[in-house]
């Protein structure tokens, strides 16, 4: 028996195989590698329990194909669904980058669960799913569900596609509604960002925003634990958790000072005068974490901690 | 300038468009003429504000250019997006169906209106959005959101992308979340598939469930009324209305009684033993129109009088 993970050469998928083969669990990896990197899978790359098929998901054929032909001998019994684009600007930019890459991919590992008779899903949504309440703590039964972007509107799409398909052909569904992840291989960030600034212009940080964006921020050992936990512990048609921090989190400005503190001591931050750093960027939100928490889950570090943990890593994968 | 309304030769758009051209807007109608017909466009065809198209919206570029070439000399407006699959069935039977038909007609309106820089739209959303939260009434700001069948899955899809794309191109978007609307020219529905049964089997109608499920149904005419109303008096960025009946509705036995009563009144009536018709189909739900009554808005006839007049005009209209 096996478990399919989309995106599995990105920075979550990629963390969630090495945990999963680590488990002994026999895991098939499919990846378009656009974001992903086949060095983030280098210690499970050889592992006989590992097998990784460089895929687009949207290929939806040849996909198809390269999945049974495993399915037919060592049948998949769960999908981790988390290919999906992670570059919330482009795809203001262009809309059809979250509709092919964030929605699309969902559609159609849908379509493949359905065709090869895959009856659990579990889905990496998002925190951008809600879009903007103000200071109202988003917890998972709140609405109205109006994302301010595209990548958000195509998470709730997929997370509604998931929905109607439990209606219908799948089993059980894990809807994980992720904050910000931090830690690496980071392919991108505010972290990468002003380590990246801080690298060419090691005198002056400039920040996107005035810096009093607070949100929370969670290790990303520390979301696998969560998800996992929630996969084995929860046991409703649909399963939906909000994953986070328990905290209120860190502002823009606790991030530019630490990565400062360790990049060039020396350099001036310079804010912006806006409370938002782009559009779709929501300023502040503080997450209800309290479903998970029932559940027993307890993050072992905090939000502060994460940053400066996730600093340092990002540094040593980086050889900076 | 204009008005645009895509679907306009389906049930409700025909009205709609009826309804504008008479108040001595100039309206450009869009239709591929696969659901909607242009015969329910016969009494308005001929008059000079009204310019009608055949043309599938996902064939972009050939959508663009006609809706152009008079946004050139006759500026649009605003958009009434009403183009969607309306068979329910069929979009469970094949996701594609309202990804194709309910969605991209949606994410390629919204593609018109950056390209032409058109700000407002108004979208014919569904209750289907809400999915099945038991007795519990259905008002707009409740949550979770998980739609039961891919037609409300794509539909909060279409919210999703709406509501993305007023953070960035839309400056004012009025969502309506339809509840049954019946009426003519209708082209499914309970009433029309218990008034084909009858004609085929005058002496019984086989019923799906046990005819206990209620829903609130709104006539056509008070529907379009509702939307003009929340159109003109609401002023938020986005409007977001349930529009309904304001009672509890009616079962399917009250429909079934109705039109055998008046089709073919010693017909049996054989129930079946499930409380919902087919997967999908939410059994029973009560609708809260609180906010659009806040407005001031009364539909001035109940769900069972609609039902009884939507009888009386679907049999006029079908020549029965």
């Amino acid at each position: 028996m096996s478990i399919l993970i989309t995106g599995a050469a990105g920075f979550i998928g990629s963390n969630l195989a090495k945990t999963l083969v680590d488990d002994n669990k026999s895991v098939i990896g499919i990846d378009n590698l656009l974001r992903g990197s086949l060095s983030n899978l280098n210690s499970i790359l050889d592992n006989t329990n590992f097998k990784f098929f460089k895929e687009d998901i949207n290929n939806y054929g040849s996909f198809k194909d390269k999945v049974k032909n495993i399915h037919l001998h060592d049948p998949v019994t769960e999908v981790w669904h988390l290919a999906a684009n992670s570059d919330i600007p482009a795809g203001i930019a262009d809309a059809n980058v979250d509709l092919t890459y964030t929605f699309m991919t969902t559609f159609n590992t849908l379509k493949l669960m359905k065709d090869l008779k895959v009856s659990v899903i579990a889905f990496a949504s998002s925190s951008a799913v809600y879009g903007d309440h103000g200071k109202n703590k988003l917890h998972e039964d709140m609405g109205p569900l109006f994302p301010i972007s595209n990548y958000g509107a195509m998470k709730l799409a997929s997370e509604a596609a998931i929905s109607a398909a439990v209606e219908s052909d799948i089993e059980k569904a894990f809807i994980f509604r992720f904050p910000n992840v931090i830690g690496t291989p980071a392919t991108h960030g505010v972290i990468l960002d002003f380590i990246k600034k801080l690298k060419n212009t090691p005198n002056h940080l400039d920040v996107l925003g005035n810096g009093t964006q607070q949100k929370a921020y969670l290790y990303v050992d520390e979301l696998i634990d969560a998800m996992l936990l929630i996969r084995h512990k929860s046991n409703e048609k649909i399963n939906y958790f909000n994953i986070g921090a328990n905290d209120a989190g860190v502002t823009v400005r606790f991030i530019a000072e630490q990565v400062v503190k360790v990049v060039s001591p020396n350099a001036k931050i310079n804010f912006g005068d806006e409370n938002r750093g782009w559009i779709g960027d929501v300023p502040q939100f503080s997450y209800s974490i309290d479903k998970l928490l029932s559940l027993g889950w307890r993050p072992k570090i905090s939000s502060s901690e994460s940053i400066i943990k996730a600093i340092k890593q990002i540094l040593i994968n980086e050889n900076i």
